[in-house]
């Protein structure tokens, strides 16, 4: 979605510091315009310091204003809007000092919508964008050019369903959603019976999908509908791109997954669980509330203890020693044994 | 595509048993309109009891019927249709209470059809479809929504290309496939020559690819077109979603891959092979039929004798134990060393 | 796109000898007419020998010459062109006897171009293409069917766009690039700060995608806007299918990425990588030039020093040993104590 790059009037650091709860180390009277990085930023902009990484562009910044912590207040050679969490802070005043700019309502010459579809006035419906028979688009709503909602699909307000996205018949969403572009909602579960001669019979996928309200779905990620119930995404989770949600999967409330997690079928995950970079769970596994799991996990057993948990990731190093090591992974139980008979033997 | 969500005039337990060859202990006579999960299903409804930690979902289900197996009968508090394998059954009996519509045949008016395809009258082709010139589809073809055909690719009988799904130029696919929304067939492959500068020079990939009957392919996976030959899909052949087929693959009848999965250049896997999710194969490789490979495996050397395989996965653990297994490993070899030491001068 | 099927006129084998700097052992007036596999070339076809695999294709052939190098060339029972680099050599000459069709000049009747977008009149919008206000498309563009151009999008000369292909707000691309179909360029990076209640909160991603000259990318594959600054991709990469990269990421000259690799943000990677299939880099590390990563290596740790590096898969075995050695894994630390124990007492 295009946002105003920024904002006319902008805002002065007093305003800035009521508004977000900082204590301002400067002129009140100053005005600024957009965000910026410490290193780009001109005296119309105002920055943000997160990572110490980052420590030489604060020291030497131009920008009008840095949004910091207190520690590093004194590093900041510009005006200081102090405040325990920036990170977040930044999110906010990114948002008001670079709009996103509301739908314009309308239905395009080129889109297709059905007779049979409810779409309400406040939408606006992008070029080549199909919207089926009963599907039903609440106030609000953007489907972007080349997207298409299926039969009965039912979209919340506010949502937003970006190019090229698929919703498929009988997804629901709730409001303030963003789909990104090529996203897959609704497709058939993987569910196939072998038969007598190895012949694989497909089963039908009856369920749906239920998206809850305010959650946000990576570029080309793909959620399963599910076979006989539903597949169901809680209000808030956050899904990044490249992720598969097999059928029937529950994930709970504003739990994130960075790209490439695969989840198979009817597993449910708990609210606020973090999983890293392509993690991987086996299906009909149950994981509770507030799990993290790192990078590259494959979780074969449920979870039922909040905690960090990892696995199948070992260290990088150079190749040949990589392989010296890796080779030895074969005979690791009998090394256990060996290790053992000379504990015996001792 | 849309199924009939439920069965108007209904099937008696009588018709399912004898159709299904199962033993029925109830009334024949009853009529059931809809598959359902033990847990929602009403007297309207037959249900399925497949896994054990459904047990007590078994023991208080209202449905008008259950199939299960023998073992499980006596569990039954409703009418029980036995039959050594439910999963197998459950297929045939959602298709039949929940018929699959057939493709209202015709050519959208905002879908573009090319005057040198060959679309056959009774195809469905959707509002914002693509079909190129030479391209042709056969009796019953389904083209969704905003899916483009490509120039002289061939579709067989009744094959469905959803919503936003691509075919390119010259991919032949057989009868009764089921291509879900965003999946791209017949992209180039990845063929790159390097110069003497170490710049890239583009190998044009000249090959197809060519798709037998009855395939399913996932939502978002790709399959690259052959170098010179051609990539081949066997009969029955199941892709879940987000999988990689790359060129010049042959992947025999009846196999069958979870998400994720990651297919080399010119590698051939057999029939009836069994990929759990994400599994990696290397190039240039031969699997055998009858292969099962767990969850994350990378097959670097090819496999010549049927049977499960694994590797690349070690088992999730609490982030700080974790943390100093994983440490060691760059020591595995050592260690043996020192163990064998150990052994010599005992 | 589409490319000639084959050269009418063909080329002699002298003519193909004298560009490609080969030593010819035949007749120099013979003409081939298109490039084939060695089992598969006829007469009027000219083949290639790459690998030692097809060694009795080679001796079989009855191609009209067989591209190779000096050690083989006693085995080629048809002409020879002897070149130190045969497959470098391949990709020139299937270019030139397999042309790639020029765009067909001209804006689809059923192709939506905002009347605030540039097109030059030599670009070609194919059916169901949408190009948006404020975007820009130069010389020899191709928008291939169904394909979006957000606004204030710009592509180079002779770029091409496939098929469902989209390019989101403001993204650059230099000149002859190759979008495969299905790519998203563009989309949000995955920015979320958790408030106080642990909801997630975004961060609007405002920085943009450029991305160099003769840049491949690959079916499906996805690749995010930055945050404040641009994710940039060099001159000359090559990203296969089904790649994430990540907001903020910078990407060096001529590197080279298999499918299913994932960048995670703000990492930056020099000129001529490699990295094998499905690496995972962590967020905010630098790889140097010239590193090789090899299959499923996860890279946690910024990388200093030019070589070929590995992690994170271990061999594939049979699952009843992999299952003993894997189990094996979480006591990794503790038998690495009971050796050092058994040493000390020794």
């Amino acid at each position: 979605m295009q946002r105003r790059s920024q904002h006319e009037r902008g805002l002065t650091l007093g305003e800035l510091a009521r508004r977000h709860g900082c204590e301002l180390r400067g002129q009140p009277g100053v005005r600024v315009h957009r965000v910026s990085t410490l290193a780009r930023a001109d005296d119309g902009s105002v920055a943000f310091f997160l990572n110490q990484a980052y420590l030489n562009d604060l020291r030497s910044t131009r920008a009008g204003a840095v949004f910091l912590s207190e520690p590093h207040a004194p590093e900041c050679p510009v005006a200081a809007l102090v405040t325990p969490n920036p990170y977040r802070v930044f999110a906010g005043v990114a948002d008001e000092l670079h709009e996103l700019l509301p739908p314009a309502a309308g239905i395009h010459a080129d889109a297709t919508v059905s007779i049979d579809a409810s779409v309400d006035a406040t939408c606006e419906v992008a070029a080549g964008a199909r919207v089926a028979a009963g599907a039903t688009l609440a106030r609000g709503v953007y489907v972007g050019p080349n997207a298409t909602v299926g039969p009965a699909a039912r979209i919340g307000e506010d949502s937003r369903l970006l190019a090229n996205s698929t919703v498929c018949e009988g997804v629901t969403m709730g409001n303030r959603c963003l789909v990104h572009p090529g996203a897959v909602l609704g497709s058939d579960g993987f569910g196939n019976a072998p038969d007598a001669g190895g012949r694989w019979r497909k089963i039908p996928q009856l369920g749906f999908v239920r998206i809850g309200n305010d959650v946000e779905i990576g570029a080309n990620t793909t959620i399963d509908r599910g076979a006989l119930e539903d597949t169901v995404i809680g209000d808030g989770v956050r899904l990044d791109n490249l992720i598969q949600i097999g059928h029937n999967v529950r994930i709970g409330e504003h739990t994130a997954m960075a790209a490439g997690c695969a989840i198979a079928g009817s597993v449910r995950i708990g609210r606020r669980c973090r999983l890293a970079g392509n993690v991987g769970v086996a299906g009909h596994l149950d994981i509770c509330d507030d799990v993290v799991l790192l990078a590259r996990t494959v979780v074969t057993r449920g979870i039922g203890k909040p905690g960090a948990y990892a696995g199948s990731m070992t260290p990088m190093e150079e190749v040949a020693s990589w392989r010296r090591n890796a080779a030895r992974f074969r005979h690791l139980d009998a090394l256990h044994k060996r290790v053992r008979r000379l504990e015996r033997s001792g």
